[in-house]
């Protein structure tokens, strides 16, 4: 089954609540690295992919559209010009792997989707996009579903630890560390990010920095 | 195939990272709400349990075996004891649907392990569980895997957001409010508890007070 992969991205200033352990140079180089995880996973399952970029930006294994107003507005500018199905996945899940977005792309449902943390919603995957509107920020994982039934969709929710860990804090670098296997968690590392034990909790360091 | 779950449990003053939101009283009853929702999903899988508890205590749907050492050495105690598979799983997990354990139990490998948030280990399936010891605490997901290539064993890590969901801080409750489906909800909904949005973010509240 052929389908295209929409990936929003925010090039600079991104991911500003990891401002307390990363300068903005930082940031925006780990943002990058995620999102390289997240189109390489993307590409081997056989589907190509378009960045909705909120500023200009080159990358090599995507198409891109710079798009400067909100989430869903770009999302629903990119939805009804597809005439495939559509997955639309955030850039700031490194944990991604081709088999867990595999498991998406093979529902039986007309919509699969995979919750994030506190809420959110990680990746939508719509084999007839047309009727559809994002609604992210907030509950938007009980926004989608209810805008599901409004369009008619049989839904799946997927399962997944590795798509729904999305990074946002520095709680969540320690994810990376333990379980990515790509471009995130070596950046982290040429960072100088351990993994940190103390009293039986764990944590990440910074070089010889425990980051409390 | 038979097997047998074991479920290691603390009825007295648990979940001390929740005091901030619930007295000891409230806290030992969600820890039962959250066990009743554990030990529901592992006999619908079609398997019994038993309860390793700190201290004494009567369980209608699973044995109850009192051990007042720690975690680690309780485990070691019940493990050569079983000459059967044995499913290790923590109380902790209100999200687990018998499905979601289905997915650990037909692994075709000799352990099915899943990590939880921060390095932990949340649920481990052992076909042959003699040579196995556990270490809990820390990074225990990886001492998990260190300890299965001791043994020779074949591992499948089972990616499911719903066994990866430990619940201990005030900030996971909002993933019980949102996507559980028994007890511990209900109890949660029963003192009170919310989902609250504010500004893009969710968290919860109790009655009209936004837990910050």
């Amino acid at each position: 089954m052929y389908f295209h992969a929409l990936i929003p991205f925010k090039p600079m200033n991104p991911k500003t609540r990891l401002s307390c352990v990363m300068n903005q140079e930082e940031r925006e180089g780990f943002a990058y690295a995620m999102l390289q995880d997240v189109v390489t996973a993307v590409n081997r399952t056989g589907c190509s992919a378009t960045l909705l970029s909120t500023s200009p930006y080159t990358c090599e294994t995507a198409l891109v559209a710079v798009r400067d107003e909100g989430l869903n507005e770009a999302i629903d500018w990119a939805l009804p010009q597809f005439h495939c199905p559509a997955l639309i996945i955030m850039a700031d899940l490194p944990l991604v792997t081709a088999r867990s977005l595999q498991r998406v792309l093979s529902t039986d449902a007309d919509m699969a989707i995979v919750p994030g943390r506190g809420g959110g919603t990680n990746v939508i995957f719509l084999k007839k996009p047309n009727c559809f509107h994002a609604r992210y920020y907030g509950s938007s994982f009980q926004k989608h579903l209810a805008m599901a039934e409004e369009c008619g969709f049989t839904v799946e929710v997927i399962d997944s630890f590795r798509l729904s860990t999305d990074i946002d804090e520095k709680e969540d670098l320690v994810e990376v560390l333990i379980h990515g296997k790509g471009k995130a968690r070596e950046y982290l590392e040429a960072l100088g990010f351990t993994v940190m034990h103390e009293k039986g909790r764990v944590g990440v360091a910074r070089g010889e920095k425990i980051l409390d």
